[in-house]
């Protein structure tokens, strides 16, 4: 901005900033929804080993990354390149999913998990993270197809989680 | 500055950085501020729940933005945008104070408070927030009108916290 | 990329970001082995003092150290400076290898290791890091003749401690 | 570097970015320093309030601070502008010295440490907080006269430190 930018100016400036803060934003989201969900998954945990420790990693690295494809996103929704750009934001989530599921078995197989926790948690979790894996990957194939509609449809999953999320506690 | 930048030369680039130095220093009493607040907010919880946890992720969001918003006012303080910058800055607080109040009701609402708290406590902290939400919303407001009277109304305002803060500790 | 890049160019462009992806996965691949590393040590340790905090420290400066060798060596694989970008990389774990040796010989000479440590734990992990620093040189000289086999060389130790690390908690 | 860069060159360019190199080096250990000062002064505190936060915070923003003046010096010694970048980098630990001080002085006053620390040691660590404070701000002054002469008056003091922490501990 020229340094003789007057408050409209920079009012303007800043509102046009929206595909960055919504990328901020998206990103914050999408990681505190992983952390919550990671928080609650080591509360069920009794103790820990190498193994976990990988699978834990790998959930970790996917977190990590998921503001690179958002900030990608941001810049390329509403341009011709928003398909590929959807497809490859909603993707990340696929492989972050897939690090769920490995996370989940490796923590139930190894028993790692505390006694007091019921079978019907466990199976109630495992196919909680299989039906978020096959959600995700149909979404990037629609994004293929049409960007606004997978993302639609990969935010409905978040609102699905979310109200989950609350109504577990209540 | 070209290699051949004597001392003095250095010396006067530097002290011309002094709105980085005044962002950064901004940014930091600000979260300072904040932490110190959530640190004692966090003294008088009992448990957690998924609610709190999306509650205190809108706070930690507000947090990290406030960077952002205090780099803008740095670069346009003193010259023409500055009420727009002024407003945007406070503007952030307006929004972190919602987050504040928000934390503060689900906190009570939902009965995750230690039993030792005093119910003049919990009225004490949330006509607090409300008071301090109104405070920023007339700041902005003044920043809209005239910059350096919306900062310094946001200023004693900060003032008044630390004070309280440090009189409710003798 | 140009304002109207379509989805194929984004998504051509993005393949051809592989190298960086590859020192972002290949930086936390590493910092994730050593912390897992790291953590198996903690767990053995009783009490700490300033030595052992100047030897956690000098591990810790190596860990942060590790993505600036792995950008370098993600941006000339496959170019002809290869051999130096690998051994700068591979040397960079010949450093980290003299830190670990450090802190396990801080930690065994000042008894801070916890009583029911055997002796054959110690011996063990004393070798197997002596073995470490041994094969990363060994790495780094191969690497100056031929990066992949530098590389490979590498890379192959790192999986034989994973296989390690998975046999030992078995 | 162009594309063709041989491994020759490759190796002359890292050679090349030894001040960058000293920068990140410098930083590290002199935040690790105040680290493991800050971690010593913490085990002897009993409980905490808000002026001893908002005084830990001030450490903390200095903390914070050390890389960029750490970077200002990497850039200018050994050109012209050094005395000016010595001088700099310098006064930032005056100041970290002042922070320390008022830390210890806020801690001791309003009875905050463990009753278990004896009167001698409360003294000897105020007094070496006052010497620290009148060698950096003597550094400083040197430093604008002969830059060399003031960054080896305080690595003096740091290297003092570093053996006094480590004969305590025998």
């Amino acid at each position: 901005m020229p340094a003789g930018a007057t408050s409209h100016d920079l009012f303007r400036a800043l509102l046009r900033l929206w595909p960055s803060l919504l990328a901020f934003l998206g990103s914050f989201v999408a990681i505190l929804i992983m952390w919550i969900n990671h928080h609650g998954l080591f509360r069920l945990i009794h103790k820990t080993d190498s193994p976990f420790l990988f699978a834990n990693g790998f959930m970790l690295l996917m977190v990590t990354f998921v503001p690179f494809p958002t900030a990608v996103l941001a810049e390329y929704l509403g341009r011709p390149g928003e398909r590929a750009a959807a497809a490859f934001y909603i993707g990340t989530f696929v492989i972050t999913s897939i690090a769920f599921n490995v996370f989940w078995l490796t923590t139930t197989k190894r028993g790692l998990l505390k006694r007091t926790v019921p079978d019907s948690v466990v199976l109630r979790i495992r196919n909680a993270y299989r039906f978020g894996l096959v959600v995700y990957a149909a979404s990037t194939l629609l994004a293929l197809w049409n960007a606004s509609i997978g993302l639609a449809a990969c935010l409905s999953l978040w609102i699905y989680w979310s109200v989950l999320a609350y109504q577990a506690e209540r």
